[in-house]
Order: structure tokens, then C-alpha cells, then sequence
């Protein structure tokens, strides 16, 4: 039974209360039940404390006397609870050893302490690290490596060369290493250009659901370490991805783009091919990014949400809007 | 052999034409053959019906007289149409009984009348319910519940921690109950935030192919009852969504957004994280909803679709609207 | 062993260098080592060739005599790339024969030398061409046909009444052939409109990875021969996409809309629902077509990318366009 000292202890944390107060279980601020641990981060919240039934919330010391129970002081009470939720996790489910459904080529090499679900199939040549999960379905085609400690969710697909580094955690329906989108138009028609390359990701990456990554043309598309993508993003061949870079949910990158590091990328934005992205530049939600970025910065493309007899009059009006500037210089010169 | 008056007699409808005209199949107006049933419920169609060859035309009142065939006569030809279809329908194709191949766990529990493709997986202390159909390779994860008359299509994944209500359908490659997208900043890289919640989905919902829907962080992620997700949607984590609502193909939902009953998301719009969104709105297609709507309507944003040279011109300028706007009032104020 | 004179006669190109020049590999102008082939198609990079330390480079007569090594000399280099590409990819890798564990309906066909991975499922009355490979986990519904030479990639599913042509390679993770998006609204809820129809595909059409294409709801989606489609696009029920058409990663089209031939569709786009498309259209990246477009040519929609804090007062501005408009008209009006 974790208590309220225990927690304190374990991640150099300040705290009011009982030190024997028991916490069984992470609920919100709202809707937490006696027991539970809450947290307060977000200073929109800070009106749920007094009501909260929490035996102990987790906030910065300028709410501490507000708390109505006992509380743990952290100068980043966000970063505590992430670190606490992991005590509570229930893990991966996937029991010891390999499920005798899963086809594992002759020629693969599975370290110590693999484990390997029903009807996962593993490649040539392909060799799984110490301690990997490769939940019911997964698929590791031929040439892979997946590092120590990885955790391929159930119908995950590396489809070649795709090697991941240690500590990689890829989510259901994400496909890695599938061919590049390469065409060449000769004749009236269509040539497909051959992807030679492969997929390397980094240490401590993690891949959401149904993301798909693809093999890069010549040479490898790249994510660095610490790179996080959320579910349903695209990444075309030969991109790379800098380190510590997170992608929010159905980001498109265009092939041989280049990602700096610490990038925040909003959800559905777009990111066309060709292009560099400097360091810690941040994209908003749905911006498209059509040149180079060459400074850290916050970007944004669009226009507002509107009530949509309004939208349609200003819209209407966009496809005006050079002959208006237009009318408004000559009208500004004829005022000078 | 289905005939005019029995499909009138079944769902309440007049009918004009030999009671005994027998109806063989569904067509278009323009490509129907004899013995084809088609239907006419938009005006946009109603020069073909002249021209038509099926044999028996579902319309309103108003059409009849013109109609060169049997027809059927509701208030709602479209609501007729749909109902009509599901007769004509082959179903779900799965045979009786549980695949040898299936892998169930000992601690799962099936309903009678559960039917299991190959290649399916039923995790620890899930409880599939009763006429439910998990088609090949579904995989049902640890701690989920599948309602009565669920389909589960080919190649469908519920993670952990699902519960569906009745009558769910969901497409292939749809993916429930995978890691929300949580991650806090520290010390230069990012630490994962666990994902303790669930996901919980009504009565009678559908979600589309290859949709993603996350559990929730702490509480569950949420849809109600008769929601209709199309395919290539991505909810995020704590999300709710209410009854009746529809979203059309390639959504993006952000974390813990509400959104009412009976709204009507278009096709690739974005709605950012934590925001409300009142019942009965509807949403543009691409349209980013970037706040709390909290009256009922139709909202959108964009720009039209334009020639590109002359968008180029346009969208120059839209980086100049503020100078614009700017210079604008000082000519107006001059000239007052 | 490919040598320099053996790929000028192979492709009918001329060449200057040692005509034995063995060429091991390829790689970029930048990165190549000797022994490989690089190419140079895009003046963006014609100064990278002067360092190259690629044994053959591929380019336009114009470069040639800046080579600093062998050359294969083509009217378009970038084709020529593409065709000798071919040569050194490594296949698919799919052992011949049929895996035992795959599961095959006693009423499928199957042609001769068809290859079939582990864990592949052909439902009833399927027919699989000759040559033809389904990899591990690919799931062929019922009434199905599969043309010969078909690469059916790991994961792949056709729900079902999904006919392709020859030559059809698609991707892990696509879809076809689920039910198309098809509701109507009665009595305060949603009915499912049965989807009846199917999916064909043409000859050499390239689907991409988690691409989903759904059935028709009377009639059949249609994709003519040569069609390229990137990653996650979704494309509607009872859409037509025209012959030679290539599309970008996560477009969505709606459905019953008819896309020309030799259109090319820029990522994230997206297409609604009933419009024609004509030949030969070139639609940008994330713009949204909202009507039909009757002329061959390019178009786009979006506002460019910007600093964030100047992107905000430009696009709250955008609200007040019209009135902007009628603003100016007024002043011109009077200074006229």
C-alpha cells in the first residue's frame, strides 16, 4: 500500500497531512473518491480544490493552505503526477515467454526475456532485444531490429529494415517501414521507384495509432531519440525527426523534410517536402507549413471559426482581397 | 421473392402499380435494371426519373404522377430507402461458432450465440456478449466488454479497458483503447504519463475504419449512445462525445473536449483539446474549431478553393490584413 | 555484377566513363560511396555533383561535362533513376508456396504459383490470380477477386465484394472495401444505410499504407488503372478516381465525387462530397475543394504560414473582412 510518505520519499517531494494517509488509486480533482491521489497543475482548475473528496492532492506550494486534505508540494506538480501515474499502471498484459502461435523465422535471433504474443510473426535475419514485447498480431518483417525494452502493441507492423532503438513503444495499427510514395511519370504512366531504404528510430521514442512511418528512397528515414508522435500521423520517406521533437494527432510530413529538435507540431498540421525546421519551433493546430522555418519561434496559418453566414460573406471576400489592396494603396496615395 | 405490396405493407408506405411486382435488387435511377428497386429523395436526381429502368421508384407524393414505373410513396423517401436496404444486405458473413484458431483466454466469458473468426483474440476477463461477432483477427484486449449483437469487423482492436454497449459496429483496422497522448517536459526530455482511464462507447454507435479512439487519462474517454464515426478519425484521450452525433472521415479531436448531442462534424475538421461545443452544432469540412461554441448552428473557417495564381495574389495579401485593416480606418477617419 | 555499359544498353542511354565500371548500389549525390550509382534530376542540387564520390551519376546531358566521375546521360534523368531503381530493390520476400497456418475458404480459387503468407485469410467464392502474394495477416473477405501479380502487404484487408486488376500493390494497414458512410436521420436517431455495392481497382494501381477506400452504397467505388494513392487517404463511398491520378498522403474525398484522370492531389487535401474534378487538375496541399472544378489546371485555398503573434492579428482581422469591403467600396465611391 503506497502512502502519503512513501510517495513524498520517492520523488523528493514536501508534504501536509498524515504521513500514513493510504492512496489506492489517481483520480481528477472533481471526481476523485477518498483514497485517491488528484493533482492540480493547471490554474483553470484551481476552483475544484475545496470541493474535492481527494486524500491528497499534488500542487504547487502557493495553493498548499488552500488544500482541504493532505498534500504533496511540487515545484512542478504536472511532472510529479506523470512520474506517480506509472506506480499505478497495470503494464503491458503480456504474459512470460513466446505464444507457441507465433512464427519466428530460422534465421531471427530473439534475446533473453522476450516475450511474444499469439500469432506474431518475426522476419529473417530480424533480431529482438532483451526484455521486448511483441504483443498478438504483431508483425516484425524481415531485417529488423527492435531494441531492449520495446513494446510493439498488439498489430504493430515494421514491414523492413526498420530498426528501433531501446525503449521504443509503438501503438496498435502504426506501420513502419512500408515503401515510400515514389513515381516517376514516363509514357502516360506511372514508374514506381524501388525504396531502398529503410526506417531508424531512436531511444525512448513512442508511435501512436495507425501512424505510419515510411522506408526512406536511397537512404533512411530517421527519428532521433525522445521523439513522441501521437496516433494517425504520416511521415514520408527520408524525413528526420529531431530529438525530443512531439507531434500532436494526423500531422502530415512530406518526404525529405527535416524536423529540428524540441518542435511542438499541433494536431492535423501539415508540413510539406523539401524543407528544414529549425530547432524549438512550434506549429499551431492545422498550420501549414509550405517553406523553411530558420527560427525558434510559434507559426500558424489559417482563419478564425466563425458562424457560417459570417464566414461565407469574409470568405467570399478573400477572393478579393488583392484587387482590395489594390483599390486601398491607390485610394491611400490619392489621400497623401 | 420480395413484391411492391410487401414491402408498402412492411413499412407502412402507398404504393402505385401491380401489387404483385416483384423486386429483385437496389439500383440507381440512371442504372437500374428491371426488377431493381431505386429511389428518389433528392431534387438534384429528379430529371432521371423519366428515363429510369427499375421497375419500382421509392418517392415523395409530389413525384409520383411523373414516375414511369411502380412506385412506392413515403414522407421520407430517404429514410424509406435505408430501410429497405438492410433486405437486400448479405450480412456479416460469419459462420456460426467459435474458430479453432480463436485464442480465448481462461478467465474470459462468452454469451451464447458468440460467433469468432480466425486469428481472433479475447483477452483476460473480457466478457463478449451474447449474438456478438468478432471477425478474423479482432482482437479483444484485457478487461473489455463487448455488448450483445456487437460486429467487430476484420482486424479491429480494442487495447484494454473497452466497454461497448449493444449494437456497436466498428470497421477494420479501427483501434479503441490505446495510450492517450500524455507526456510532461522534464530535465530535457519527456516523461510518459500513464494511462489509467478507459474508453466507453453506447448503444448502437459505429466507428469507422481505421479510427482511433484513446483511452482516457485518469476517467474515461466517452462516446454515447447512436454516435456514427466515420473512418480516419482520431479521438483523443477523456474526450466525450453525445448522442447522435455524427463526424464525417479524417476528424481530429483533441483531448478532453466535450461535444454535444446531435451535432454534425465535417469531414477533416480539427477540434483542439479542452473545449465544449453545445448540442446541435454543425462544423464545416476542414474547419478548426479553436474555442467553446456554445450555441447551437453552423460555424466554419477557410478560405475558397481558387486558381492558384490568383490565390498566391490573395494569399500574400492575407499578411498584410492587419496593416490593411489599419490603414482602412485612418482613411475612413480622415475622411469623416 | 551490373557494370556501367551493361545499364546504358539495358535502359538505351549513352555513357561516358570506364564502360566496366561496376555499380554496387545506389546512393544520393551527397552520401554515395564508391561503387554506387547517384542521380541528378533537380538543379537544387547540381552542386553537390562537383564532391560526389559516386563511382556513376545519372543526369542530363547539360551536367556532363561537370561530372567528376562515370555518367549514364538520359533525356529525363529522374525516370531513368526510377527504372534502374528496380534493379536493386530486394522483392517482397515472400517465400513461395502457402503458408499452413493460412486459412482458405474451400470455395476460394486459387491460381497457380500464388504466394501466401502466415496468418492470411481468403474468404468464400475468392479468386487469386496467378503470381499473385498475400503476406502474413492479409485478409481477403468474401466475393473478392485479386488480380495476378497482386502484393497484397502484411495487414492488408478487403472486407469484401473488392475486385482488383493486375498488377495492385497495396500497402499494410489499408482498408478496402468497409462499409461506406451512409446514415439517415429518422425518429431522432440514426439507420444504417446497407452498403451493397463494392471496390474495383484498375491494373498498376498503388495503394498506401492505413489507405482506407470503401464500398459502394449501391453501385461500386471505382479506381481506374494507374492510380497512385499515398498513406491514410480515405476515399468515400461510390467516388471515381480517374486513370493515372496520383494523390498525396491523408487526403480525405467524400463520397460520389468523380476525380479526372492525370489529376495530382497535393497532401491533406480535401474533396467533398457529389463534385466532378476534371482532367488533369493540380490541387495544393491542405486545400479544400468545395465545388466542382471544370477546367484543367491548379488551385489551392489557405492562408500562408506566419509568426504567430503576427499570424493572430492578420487572421482576426479575416472576421472582418466584409466589412473591410464595404468600408472600401464607400471610400472609393466617394473619392470618385
Amino acid at each position: 500500500m503506497l502512502t502519503l510518505k512513501a510517495l513524498a520519499d520517492r520523488f523528493g517531494l514536501d508534504f501536509r497531512g498524515d504521513a500514513d494517509t493510504p492512496i489506492t488509486g489517481i483520480g481528477t480533482l472533481a471526481d476523485a473518491v477518498p483514497g485517491q491521489l488528484a493533482f492540480l497543475a493547471n490554474s483553470k482548475y484551481t476552483g475544484q480544490l475545496a470541493g474535492t473528496r481527494a486524500s491528497v492532492v499534488i500542487l504547487g506550494a502557493a495553493d498548499a493552505d488552500a488544500c482541504p486534505c493532505a498534500c504533496l508540494i511540487s515545484g512542478n506538480p504536472y511532472t510529479s503526477f506523470a512520474q506517480i501515474t506509472a506506480l499505478f499502471d497495470d503494464g503491458d498484459d503480456l504474459p512470460d515467454g513466446i505464444h507457441p502461435t507465433a512464427v519466428i523465422a530460422a534465421s531471427a535471433t530473439l534475446a533473453a526475456g522476450v516475450r511474444i504474443g499469439p500469432y506474431a510473426v518475426v522476419g529473417e535475419r530480424s533480431v529482438i532485444g532483451a526484455g521486448a514485447q511483441l504483443h498478438a498480431h504483431a508483425h516484425v518483417g524481415n531485417d529488423c531490429v527492435v531494441g531492449e525494452d520495446c513494446v510493439l502493441m498488439p498489430k504493430t507492423t515494421l514491414v523492413k529494415r526498420v530498426r528501433l532503438g531501446n525503449r521504443v513503444r509503438i501503438h496498435s495499427g502504426a506501420v513502419l517501414g512500408a515503401d515510400g510514395f515514389g513515381i516517376a511519370f514516363h509514357q502516360g504512366g506511372w514508374i514506381k521507384i524501388a525504396q531502398l531504404g529503410g526506417v531508424r528510430v531512436g531511444d525512448d521514442c513512442e508511435i501512436g495509432a495507425n501512424t505510419t512511418i515510411d522506408r526512406g528512397a536511397i537512404e533512411d528515414t530517421v527519428l532521433e531519440n525522445d521523439v513522441r508522435l501521437d496516433n494517425q500521423i504520416q511521415i514520408g520517406h527520408n524525413v528526420r525527426i529531431g530529438a525530443h521533437t512531439a507531434i500532436a494527432g494526423c500531422v502530415a510530413v512530406a518526404g525529405s523534410t527535416r524536423i529540428g529538435k524540441y518542435c511542438l507540431i499541433g494536431g492535423a498540421a501539415g508540413i510539406v517536402g523539401h524543407i528544414e525546421i529549425a530547432d524549438k519551433v512550434t506549429v499551431g493546430a492545422m498550420s501549414l507549413v509550405t517553406h523553411s522555418l530558420t527560427e525558434a519561434g510559434e507559426y500558424a496559418s489559417g482563419t478564425p471559426i466563425q458562424p457560417k453566414n459570417e464566414w461565407r460573406k469574409n470568405a467570399a471576400r478573400f477572393k478579393q482581397l488583392d484587387a482590395m489592396a489594390r483599390t486601398l494603396n491607390t485610394l491611400k496615395k490619392n489621400g497623401d
